[in-house]
């Protein structure tokens, strides 16, 4: 694996790849971009970034934009941020850029991706990371990147989450402006992101409310804490405890943010589907067979299942 | 009291006191209508009832509507069917109709409004009322009844539901083709209706769905049911005990009503207050005075806070 001079794909490249694949472009890596819808407006009119950390613009010329990864190389490191309602579709959108060495990096969230991965390509190759960061698309090739952004990563398949190609991979993201870091233990890391996003995209999506709004009210507060509680008492009964002030750190970080609107408020919004199962689905799955209960979560999965637009109920 | 050749007046003749004032007057009564906005329009061109017990029209000559209770008689029967959210104008709008031996009858929605009506006129005077039915307003002086219908009522003042007085009015009521019945225990009745009313009043509001959506989904039918278990445990923290198969016959009474769409839901969509108070905060400080746990009352109070637009949240 050429992690010194990488050739790196981002697959599923919307705001998320959008905005780290931008980084990693501007910081002269040669990056690849799956992208559905926008590959072809990017490729006339490039990628422009407002960034809390400097907006930047890469012009058309420095794009490599496809809209489908067949027409990419073989990647040294895949980025996976596709919509895991797509997932379906991962195992033949990687197939033609996977070699021997690939590193696969899953920057998707909610439980499952890296499984999925694992089973496709084997669990050598995958690592998993957690974004922490609040950006949206505003147009084809127009990204906002508003506050936070660190990417936390971990391998997937061995006891430690840290691995010379991992601290290589952070040291790529690092170099590109973009603060990341290994982690010990991706199981830690998925539960802590779900800690945020169990309650601020399911209250976002079924209130309609941006975080602010979800933070700054006691009916929100009381909600978001209920369901923070569900998350570490499912966490805690797989094994993951989280350090006693983690809830209140959620919190004070989600105060920073301003009126952010979650990705899935936004599908709401749009009438696309909800990462319902990776989100909500998994973890009450997981937290049900630990015998964990978790009312609060289970009544929201219900509630989103009622509203979600990729259900079979709506 | 004259209940022999009563005069009677309802009080905040919307859907139900327009549909059961209506039946009153088609039936020979003389029935004085306080309507807010319909009155005029009401006086004009008179009122349509749509009805699953028969259709029938009064013509504007047989019509009493005001827009202010200022100018009807003194009444020997009050019906109060006043939203709610308009309690507070309830001591004035029914100090000119009521006289030394006036009964005042609610069927409002909910906890407390009995209590409001001791206060402010002598318990002996109050009985409360609970109307199983749906009803819509489909266009000023136009309502729809399109299932059940029933009216059970009791005493609030005394242990017994049941009076000379009770009997009387609910006569009055099933000579105008309401069935109406006097019921022993008036709190019974007041939780047994909000075993419907939380549920199906909250939820439809919350996720913008008819009861018919609601009970014919899996999810759907979990949330009803953690509600309605919720309901019991609260009735049951004060004393309350509903029959074993209490919650199946609600669901099985919910399913003949076709896609309803609750008053709560029709108070979303027209970005009006919601009775939050009366079905679901009285309800959640009475199961909390008592000690009852009802989570999923709860949160359904908390999400409805944050899209109530009578709150001070949204």
């Amino acid at each position: 694996m050429n992690l010194e001079n990488p050739v790196i794909a981002i697959i599923g490249a919307g705001a998320v790849g959008g905005y780290y694949g931008a980084r990693l472009a501007h910081a002269g890596y040669q990056v690849h971009f799956h992208m559905r819808s926008d590959a072809s407006h990017v490729r006339q009119s490039g990628i422009k970034i407002q960034s809390k950390d400097g907006d930047f613009s890469l012009p058309p010329d420095r794009i490599r934009a496809h809209e489908h990864p067949a027409t990419m190389p073989k990647a040294d490191l895949i980025v996976v941020t596709l919509k895991t309602t797509a997932n379906n579709q991962l195992p033949e959108l990687l197939q033609p850029i996977v070699k021997d060495d690939s590193a696969i990096l899953t920057l998707q969230n909610g439980l499952g991706n890296e499984e999925l991965l694992a089973e496709n390509f084997g669990a050598h190759r995958v690592l998993g990371g957690m974004a922490f960061v609040c950006i949206n698309r505003l147009a084809p090739g127009h990204i906002s990147h508003t506050d936070h952004g660190m990417i936390q990563l971990a391998e997937f398949s061995t006891p430690q989450g840290d691995s010379p190609r991992a601290r290589r991979i952070a040291e790529i993201f690092s170099k590109s402006n973009v603060h990341c870091a290994t982690i010990p233990n991706l199981i830690y890391g998925r539960w802590e992101k779900l800690l945020w996003n169990i309650p601020f995209n399911g209250l976002g999506a079924l209130l309609d409310l941006s975080t602010d709004r979800l933070i700054n009210s006691e009916p929100g507060l009381y909600l978001v804490r209920q369901l923070m509680a569900d998350v570490q008492t499912a966490a805690a009964s797989l094994g993951v405890r989280f350090p006693p002030d983690l809830i209140q750190k959620k919190i004070d970080y989600t105060r920073t943010m301003g009126p952010y609107k979650t990705s899935t408020q936004i599908d709401r919004h749009k009438n696309r589907p909800f990462e319902l199962d990776a989100i909500w689905g998994k973890p009450l799955t997981a937290a049900k067979r630990a015998a964990a209960a978790t009312p609060a979560l289970e009544i929201l999965y219900n509630n989103l299942l009622l509203i979600d637009p990729g259900s079979k109920f709506p």
